[in-house]
């Protein structure tokens, strides 16, 4: 049954519980006015699938509620947008269920669903203190990629990667699910590590320090701006990708992912007894102080 | 498990499908700027619960991306959104179980979920010849209704039910899941009886013919406009009833309901072997001569 109905019909799998998230894509909020529709289409599917990245699930299916105001709604930029969507559902093997387009302001709203074992879900509240923190890839690329948005032509810079990496995230899947049994709690990192990682902290009850030394900075990143980068992998959103803890017992098995090149994650903190008041992330420099955390959350684009 | 978490963990029942459909509201569009967070709530609401009637299906759960602009993102406005959205998942039982709140034009993006017995669900494609057309409720209140909202002190009409029934239009839950096993296409008004029929005869492959004067119109309507009621009916959308076929060896077992005061319904025409081109729908006048239908679609508000 199609999108022609007033709503989809789904058969979940036997003993599995579903995963709902829902997120909405702004014109000027989210992505700036000159994106293309296909570059709009594969950021709104891809942070929605980073949703079910941080929660361990399978994606399945999605619905897309488009709202275009009339300059848009011309079969090009339709076609554009569509490539994008179908691009990234083939990509990840999801299902476009149902949908809605109304006119107004620019807005993609999606709603995905996926699937996960029960009890397997990664959720923000496992933490424990004495856990390990991880990150999967490299921090800083969503901030350095809205940079490059503005600063196309700047040569140090692989600004079709930091490009691709704003408007086409990669969804850490594939991960999450070897995370399963792993982690002890997981979050994506949408408004950037240090806000995001709070986040797991307060769910948890716990805090956490983590260490500017051992964040995973990419070369280009780091030629773009030595002074800022650091301040890109910690407050900067859009990265996507995972933050996570694990206990002392699971270290072993996730190490062995790591080292057999199946799992791509650094270590760059530990979790501690919750303090009371004050921000619950600690971040220390290269000299062990701790440094000035005055930017918490993230305005995303403008 | 809260909307705290990046997605919400539910646990579909046991040999249920799914169904899923996704609405948004636009300001302006559809609904007048002057609406309250509490009007704009309980349609937003009402207009998404009545996808899941017209599938036949229970609803369960839902998600809610809500796009504010800064004038209204304060928390007396909020509280009002809140307090309607409070009022109608206590009334139809259904959970909020995630959400989004952006910055940006005043747009609400709901997704639905139900279940429905595998096979029970209710569509737009099983209609077949000779079988009878039937619509629940009244028709043309929500196009009376909107006309009520800027010509509200007109005395003729009852302004409190026909502003109720724009604003918070009852979503068909029960009948939906009585006309389980008994309807063979079914769809919600939303855009208009003629438009909705038409979808069930596309969907089918055949045609339908309408008498205009076993159309269930409501006291106030007529005298709002004895010249418009039959166009509002006909045309206007927004009435979120049920129209649905049933097949002649069905017919008893719906009239039980209706005669037993438990479904509210009344046929208003056939089903027929489908014409070439042209609308599918045919309506006849009290003297049974076609009458022109040149207002296929409609424009929701303004």
């Amino acid at each position: 049954m199609g999108i022609g109905d007033d709503g989809a019909l789904i058969n979940p799998s036997d003993n599995q519980q579903l995963v709902v998230a829902s997120d909405t894509l702004v014109e000027d909020v989210h992505f700036p006015a000159a994106a293309t529709g296909r570059q709009v289409a594969t950021r709104a599917l891809c942070v929605n699938l980073s949703d079910m990245a941080a929660m361990g699930a399978q994606p399945r299916w999605f619905t897309l509620a488009l709202t275009l105001p009339e300059e848009r709604a011309n079969s090009a930029w339709l076609a554009d947008f569509s490539a994008g969507i179908a691009e990234i559902a083939k990509q990840f093997d999801i299902a476009l269920v149902g949908g809605d387009t109304t006119s107004g302001p620019l807005t993609v709203s999606i709603t995905m669903l996926g699937e996960v074992p029960p009890a397997e879900s990664l959720q923000r509240s496992g933490a424990a203190v004495g856990d390990s923190v991880f990150v999967t890839g490299y921090l800083g690329d969503g901030a350095a990629g809205l940079k490059s948005i503005s600063s196309i032509n700047n040569s140090c810079i692989n600004s079709d990667r930091l490009l691709q990496r704003f408007y086409a995230p990669q969804p850490q899947i594939k991960t999450a699910i070897q995370l399963r049994g792993i982690a002890s709690a997981c979050i994506d990192i949408s408004d950037g590590l240090v806000a995001d990682l709070g986040h797991i902290c307060q769910a948890s009850a716990v805090a956490a320090t983590v260490y500017t030394q051992q964040l995973p900075i990419a070369e280009d990143v780091r030629k773009l701006s030595p002074n800022n980068c650091i301040d890109w992998a910690l407050f900067g959103g859009d990265d996507y990708q995972l933050c996570f803890t694990v206990s002392a017992d699971k270290i072993d098995k996730l190490e062995q992912l790591i080292d057999g090149g199946e799992l791509n994650a650094c270590k760059i903190g530990t979790i501690q007894i919750a303090a009371d008041g004050g921000c619950p992330v600690t971040v220390l420099d290269s000299n062990n102080s701790p440094i000035a955390l005055n930017k918490q959350g993230y305005d995303h684009f403008g």
